[in-house]
């Protein structure tokens, strides 16, 4: 199938349209017309090759929510018209532990990245949201609920599931005291879907510039990082972080605003921290963990949870030709929450 | 009650004998002798000041063993001539909730430890094991079983709970895969208790030299952190890593030998780390937390199953007045697990 998408051809990260074909239907494939892609700081840190060398071109997007097209001989979870959704990842090896029990991003064999990545049939790299069409074995397909408003439903396949997955694992409900540092894309969904649990959710950030964005969303809060008798007198407070930022950083001043048992779990940051001291660690018997986006059955939960909830992220519409401002803008941190590409603004 | 001990007089650790008092009985006290005081390597970084500054003349110990020699009015859980125990903390406020969940280790109003700090109840400094007598709450007193090794069993209230307390928390059991880093005073007693727990033990160190010593005590083997095919081969083949490392130090090397899910516990090394990679944290949801010796409960939990089990902490035996040589011996590491001092061989 012939389609049109928006590639780097190089790691300056400078994207221009691309046609490229993509592959005929396995039986168990299914052909996803995309209707929105959100793009998320990781698209540009691949492109740029932060994360590792690249083949290119390469066009980014692991935020993908479209319309089935056509499907494969054996494929019966879908049919032509259902509202679907892709995700950070298309394929895994299915015959490991963590396949079995829902853990494809933990995958033994290493799961098969939306985007940038060898097919692991052909070998081909893989190519993500930032086109027309897709095409991806069904289980690693999501459902989108009816109802749903799909040109905000793109963000919650990885900043949702990025978010929602920690706050599962470490059991938040109702009552449970959630930090959430950070206010970006992850930050601004960590603290919608943990309000969404029942949890009582503090955002913790530079200053207290962002107190009625925090509260808009939700939160009961904000708590400036760089106010030190506030961070003293919060000491203790919290049960569970979701530390969305995206850089390297000092996880000291943090770690003592957990209780006993407490976790800081990192998401946002791929890379290097600053030293730890252990006392906090040891302290309170504080733990400091990662996680990784989310199991497939995971993400169509969150989709599930967001629909019942109407719950959205924030989002920005672009069109597709507007990505290289919108990768400046991401660059430099000026943007709201999350921006969507309408793909329907590029012509095949 | 006059006594007599060893103080250090400044932060030169130079022990010499120190003759003091000791409270007379509060209702709730119990007088003991001391028959035998273990040898901590945080006795030699408290009274060197290395975790702050001290009040001397200082009586550093808390691995304590001894007999009951008089109770105040209000004892009812001891009588004179029991085999007792004292270990890291000899009161609390008793009344927070960390108090009531037993975990006194945590206090919400500071455990006071068992030397250096100030009682609660008049403010005099407390002096530790390295004397002849001592007078604590029955609260923070624990009964020794019948039959167990008194001569062996004073590193058990440090040593043994410091490494049972997180084996427990992490739900170590038959079949799990534990990892010890270290062999010293605690790398050795985790080893033993998670061995006795049913788990499958493999000690990490820099070379294979203490291969032997690994087995004997239990181990299934030894991986050598400086061989990179090992250590690669044995990536996800942890579930907990017990790591007592006294020292700033590197967890990169380690992390990657957790499974999924799997934690590294620091129990050794108070103040910082060097630099952690997030990568291998949410690649695989690690955890790195920290946990501070354990409860009262906890303590005589460890001190029954060690008896249970008849496991004992590999001991050398000193004589008082080989404290100095000691100290400067377990400076260099140069000393099998851990010293106990019999300390009939101080006299009044």
């Amino acid at each position: 199938m012939k389609t049109v998408g928006y590639a780097a051809h190089d790691s300056s990260a400078n994207m221009v349209p691309y046609h490229f074909e993509r592959r005929d239907l396995r039986d168990n494939d299914v052909a996803i017309e995309i209707l929105y892609s959100g793009v998320c700081h990781s698209d540009l840190h691949t492109v740029n090759g932060d994360w590792g060398a690249q083949t290119y071109p390469l066009v980014p997007g692991h935020e993908i929510v479209g319309v089935v097209t056509s499907i494969g001989s054996a494929v019966s979870k879908y049919k032509v018209g259902d509202q679907v959704a892709v995700g950070c990842m298309v394929d895994s090896c299915q015959g490991c532990d963590q396949c079995h029990n829902h853990e494809e991003q933990f995958c033994r064999n290493e799961s098969t990245p939306t985007y940038g990545a060898p097919d692991r049939i052909t070998g081909e790299i893989t190519q993500g949201g930032y086109s027309k069409h897709i095409v991806v074995r069904e289980e690693f397909v999501l459902s989108v609920p009816e109802g749903m408003e799909l040109s905000k439903t793109a963000p919650i396949l990885c900043a949702g599931i990025t978010t929602y997955s920690p706050l599962r694992t470490w059991g938040v409900k109702e009552g449970s005291r959630v930090g959430v540092i950070g206010l970006g894309g992850l930050g601004h969904m960590a603290v919608k879907l943990a309000v969404a649990m029942g949890a009582e959710v503090t955002v913790i950030s530079r200053s207290n510039k962002k107190e009625a964005d925090a509260k808009a969303l939700g939160a009961k809060g904000i708590l400036a990082s760089s106010d030190a008798s506030a961070m003293q007198a919060a000491a203790n407070s919290l049960d569970l972080i979701i530390d969305t930022v995206p850089s390297k950083h000092d996880i000291n001043v943090y770690a003592p605003l957990l209780d006993v048992d407490g976790t800081l779990v990192i998401v946002g940051q791929v890379g290097p921290l600053e030293e730890p001291n252990t006392w906090p660690l040891i302290g309170g018997r504080r733990r400091i963990a990662g996680s990784l986006i989310g199991g497939i059955k995971e993400t169509q939960e969150v989709l599930d949870f967001c629909a019942k909830h109407k719950l959205y992220p924030e989002c920005e519409m672009i069109k597709m030709d507007q990505i290289n401002e919108a990768f400046e803008r991401m660059a430099k941190g000026d943007m709201a929450h999350r921006i969507v590409i309408d793909m329907t603004s590029l012509d095949v």
